[in-house]
């Protein structure tokens, strides 16, 4: 399974200075779309604190024979560039850990285009990276949905029947997922308690946070066409942290027969580097064991998981930030491949951008969990912040920050942060 | 409530030849995209059989001063020139209208152009109208939940609590949306019988349509804000049929607790022709009493229904078809004003070209139902076709044709059809 990818390489260093701890060593090179003081939006990567405009890097001939055209980074979204397909994206991020390796000096003297393409990454602002044309979020974490069941369900049986058959999913809303940085009012709905007789209208109560991280795919099908396992993740272009911001009263009210709705759709917030599924290659790991075995068409070989830490800190307003959550992507019990697999057994088809949410990454211990209803168990274990105040729910102008990061053999590889404030109803 | 559109003017006739009972008069002038066979696609407009190049009227001169750029008509959809705004629809409506009355010569006699501009529908293909961005399907006809509450849950109280409360919706996939003509395959996917102990692989054998139409908004709005019942009409373009072939075997085993995915998403298909709400001003009428009263976000006043006439129609490989439902669009319990606007009450914001699906429509006589399952009582009472077969889900190689009009004082206005044939599982 394990392919060679010159970028990754971990002797690599940059002539860029890379901050301690920093999730953006040379070995990373995510992609992202940069708001250029003077070009508008425009593709960049990071790398420290340093953020870089290719659209200057192209125009300057950096970029050539990589099979990008210097237009393609001048776009409002990474689509197009996406679009070109995986040997270009390859080479591009090869050429760019090429071009910012401490030895090579094509660039790191060309001090004039250095001024104009390369920005403090506290100077700049960073837009959605790409247009999500459809957007799935699964329900891929056994402890997650086995929480969710014992909760609301049945402790006993907690899981319901096809949940270990199926890579669980539903269409999500594409319009209301924002990138880091935005704010979200809290939304206002239909709930009803458990003794009301009819449902009330106002602010939701509950609203929550959920911890997940999200693939974006790189290639098209055809309507008809199915996505192999074993092919899928030539499928995938990078991820990003997922925050799926929920109104728990509002679903519940609403959500049989046919799914959550209005409960999910006022606000999804990405973070906003894309980092390669070829920047993840060396934190390949094997995922839980599947009991039972999944249909022929879900089953895989190889590492299909990968081992990447998740944290979710909360800062309530004019207070002291503080962790709640630290999971691992590799919890998940179906794999993206899985995921991506079975979206595609009955022949429906994807394009460039699509986004795929993991579903709430919950690990196995209380810590882990990854939404605010599990951390605080539906209200009975209150969560005390840093100014003794406590939390079941986020409160108005709280702000949630996601964050992720893999390391191995002294490199670490991370998604930056994924942070949104929580505002009072309009 | 109601507006003057002088494109509406009953006593209008054309210079174009208009067939007996056409859904296409000069009151209609919908639009469409059109693969024109020299400039690609370009926006048009149908009287009668012929379709007209809206792309070489504008180039012409013959839509100056609408607001309208020719160069907007010379794009794959519509998104751009709905984009425009209201005004802008019914100013270039306005004077289509007016460049086709029967005593206006100034386009009439421009017999280059007319050449060059004006085909026959059957000598063209039509494209997808408008990119879907985001698309949402209701559950709006009180007959179809009722009938499924009582073939799948309880005969005696059918009808889930929220249901009168909530016009209950959820978030489908736009990428499988196609245009009429197309072909879809049976889809394959996991299904699991009553007494079966584990699930099983393979084609679908309960593949059904549903009737429904869809409306497709023309005005975006940011995320955060909400739309008025008393403003969502303004942030309609138009509508199309729908249909919304389902996998009945696939949803039951896969939609709790998050909703149908699979089931729904290997091919929708809707009509090519956008019929503007203008165009359906004189069809308004009462809907169906809501009781209870809906909470005041969803209360309104005036007609928001509209009464539009739908047939289904079902054609087995070489053999004649058979109408097998009629129904009515003003039969849906929840109004389009409804839907939007609990759509958007949590702030979920809205973009031009979004699509919003009514739901099955089904009137309260059984050969008023919209599906296949509700027709056939879930397999119990099989409809007996042209060649003597008979079904109770849809066969391969059947063709499954929606049809819509409205009429009044002798003006007919429709949808032409919304035709799809099911393929071999591939």
């Amino acid at each position: 399974m394990s392919i060679i990818i010159e970028a990754n390489d971990s002797s690599l260093k940059s002539w860029i200075n890379i901050p301690d701890q920093s999730d953006f060593p040379i070995q990373n090179i995510p992609f992202g779309i940069l708001r250029h003081p003077e070009f508008g939006a425009v593709a960049a990567t990071r790398i420290g604190d340093t953020v870089i405009d290719l659209c200057s890097l192209a125009r300057n001939h950096y970029l050539k024979d990589t099979g990008a055209d210097p237009e393609v980074f001048h776009r409002p979204v990474l689509n197009d560039f996406i679009s070109l397909g995986q040997p270009v994206w390859r080479a591009v991020r090869n050429r760019l850990s090429w071009l910012f390796r401490h030895d090579n000096p094509a660039l790191r003297d060309n001090l004039l285009l250095i001024r104009e393409a390369m920005f403090d990454v506290r100077d700049v602002e960073m837009l959605m990276p790409v247009k999500v044309g459809d957007y799935t979020d699964f329900y891929s974490s056994l402890e997650h949905a086995t929480n969710v069941g014992i909760m609301f369900r049945d402790a006993v049986n907690p899981l319901l029947p096809n949940w270990r058959h199926i890579p669980v999913g539903y269409h999500g809303r594409s319009s209301s997922i924002v990138v880091s940085g935005n704010s979200i009012h809290r939304p206002k709905g239909q709930t009803r308690g458990d003794k009301d007789e009819s449902p009330v209208f106002g602010p939701s109560r509950q609203v929550d946070f959920e911890l997940e991280m999200a693939f974006i795919t790189g290639k098209q099908t055809k309507l008809g066409d199915s996505v192999s396992v074993i092919d899928a993740e030539d499928h995938i272009f990078g991820l990003v942290l997922f925050n799926d911001l929920s109104a728990r009263d509002i679903q519940r009210w609403e959500y049989v027969p046919l799914g959550p709705f209005l409960a999910k759709n006022f606000g999804s917030v990405i973070s906003p580097w894309v980092v390669t599924l070829d920047a993840l290659e060396p934190f390949r790991t094997v995922g839980p064991v599947q009991d039972p075995h999944p249909l022929p068409y879900l089953q895989f070989e190889g590492k299909k998981s990968y081992d990447i830490n998740l944290e979710v800190a909360l800062i309530p307003d004019g207070a002291e930030e503080i962790t709640i959550s630290r999971s691992n992507f590799r919890y998940m019990y179906w794999n993206m491949a899985q995921q991506l697999a079975h979206q595609t057994v009955n022949g429906c088809n994807i394009n460039v951008g699509d986004l795929y949410g993991s579903g709430t990454i919950s690990g196995p211990l209380p810590e882990s969990y990854g939404s605010m209803l599990e951390l605080a168990w539906k209200g009975t274990k209150p969560l005390r912040m840093t100014d003794g105040t406590e939390r079941v729910f986020i409160n108005d102008n709280d702000t949630i920050i996601l964050r992720g990061f893999a390391i191995k053999d002294g490199i670490r590889i991370g998604f930056g942060e994924a942070v949104t404030k929580i505002l009072p109803a309009k």
